[in-house]
């Protein structure tokens, strides 16, 4: 943890680290599908046609099936009522072959998105987005826990082993991330700040911080010489922005700026991006244990 | 919030409090049984003989009855069954002229406390205790909001006014009390620490807080000078310590030291815990009002 001096930060790379979860899942679902007569089985629903949700539903099912698991795609038209796609969570969640569910989105305007996912079985909700599974996090239960931050916690444990003790910052507080990333960060005894757009003094709250996890959604906010010397730093955020008439993925962080600070960094794209995916097949790997009354191989 | 010198804190009055918030709630009561034909209904839940536990429930029912709601009291035997108690929660699930269902604990040895708290229905769930309320809490949805903190935040909004951009710590992580404090916390926008027994240099992060809630149930672990000056202090630890040969209440935090610092902070006795039994009756308010589908009266 303790950076003498100005160093080039260790680059964390999240491809290879997806890659080789992906090979121990694909072993451990084989393993499933020897002992329970099925392979682990992902059902995936898309409704309408916004052409960024295709390739994210097709490249889920893709991972899925290459991992050896079965994979359901289910696509609604633009034009589906609630109650069509609520009777597809239904007849979904009765289906013994599906042991996830995943609802992509954002849904048309007009669905109720809330209303659909408080409809899927928590069991089977890989996308750890039930309340009831917040609140399984939140109070120490075990749940299905949201793809992202799951990923990104797998990332700080490879690169730090314990993170107990450790000074922890999660800036931006959204369900999906921010705020399972903060109680993720507390189960592995950390001490978590909370920051958001109302903070006050963010340079000097993530100067004291070993670890910084930034999910905001705004380009290089996070300047370099705001990071701790000796930190770890993981950014969530992925922008598009445009550079010499060139359009480019940048993070929430100034990668350059952070990594002559910085212990170890991921880099946009290529560190929590490829983890998302696998989270996904893994938590899809866990639905399917527990669901058979199988213990959970630990592939970590 | 800017204290120029040693001054003597402002005393929060937590009963003084606790009174005017009873009044309101009873004025609501009447209101509620005018319009829905029968009083708010709080059930209280108790198993065995616990001396502790028989004072804390019959001041509840007390309460309730004094504040126009009808108060149910079952009082199971020590070697009631874990079928026994699920029956009868199952029974108060169903019975319309109860809104609110208390389940006192700790239950003796062998009863699986989980497994009865997870079979309350939610909208019932006067404790917050189910996790699914805790799922609601951290996804900033509608629920049931355990009493301790929703009274230890009313007492900050009271005291504060708006607590935006506020910087907060939070020392325990409960799930009765730290976890959902932190939660009630970041959605009044304060940045939020949550610390605990493996934080690193907790004196200076309490001395960065303008809002000190402490929930350890340590005697006054939290020193007086650690404190900011000007900030304020809420201290839910309540622990018997013998001092010159009698028993006395104490916090988790040195009441004379951080009175010279701090702007306001709650006593003990007499701060927070008079707000729990009331934040339970203002719980089985909301509850009746919603299952009754009126709107949730603003006491506040």
């Amino acid at each position: 943890m303790n950076a003498a001096a100005n160093v080039t930060a260790k680059v964390i790379d999240g491809r290879a680290f997806a890659d080789r979860l992906g090979t121990r899942i694909a072993v451990a679902a084989r393993d499933f599908a020897a002992r329970a007569g099925r392979a682990p089985g992902l059902a995936v629903v898309l409704v309408g046609t916004d052409p960024a949700s295709e390739v994210y539903v097709r490249s889920k099912g893709r991972m899925a099936r290459k991992l050896g698991m079965e994979s359901f795609e289910h696509v609604l038209p633009e034009t589906a009522s609630q109650d069509q796609l609520m009777a597809l969570v239904a007849r979904l969640n009765a289906d013994a072959a599906v042991d996830g569910i995943l609802v992509q989105l954002p849904l048309p305007k007009g669905l109720d998105s809330l209303a659909v996912i408080e409809a899927i079985d928590p069991a089977k909700d890989v996308d750890g987005l039930h309340p009831i599974n917040a609140g399984y996090l939140a109070s120490g239960l075990p749940g299905l826990v949201s793809c992202t931050p799951y990923g990104c916690l797998m990332l700080l444990r490879d690169s730090l082993g314990s993170l107990a003790g450790l000074d922890a910052i999660v800036v931006g507080r959204s369900i999906l991330v921010g705020k399972p990333m903060a109680q993720l960060l507390l189960a592995e005894n950390c001490t978590v700040t909370m920051a958001h757009s109302r903070t006050q003094d963010l340079p000097g709250k993530i100067g004291r911080a070993d670890i910084v996890v930034a999910a905001v959604g705004a380009p290089e906010m996070i300047r370099g010489d705001w990071i701790k010397l000796g930190a770890t730093v993981i950014d969530v955020g992925t922008s598009r922005v445009e550079q010499g008439g060139k359009m480019r993925l940048v993070g929430d962080v100034d990668f350059a700026g952070a990594s002559l600070r910085a212990r170890a960094i991921t880099p946009v794209p290529g560190g929590v991006g490829p983890m998302t995916i696998m989270t996904l097949m893994h938590n899809t790997l866990i639905a399917a244990h527990r669901r058979a009354g199988m213990p959970v191989p630990n592939l970590s």
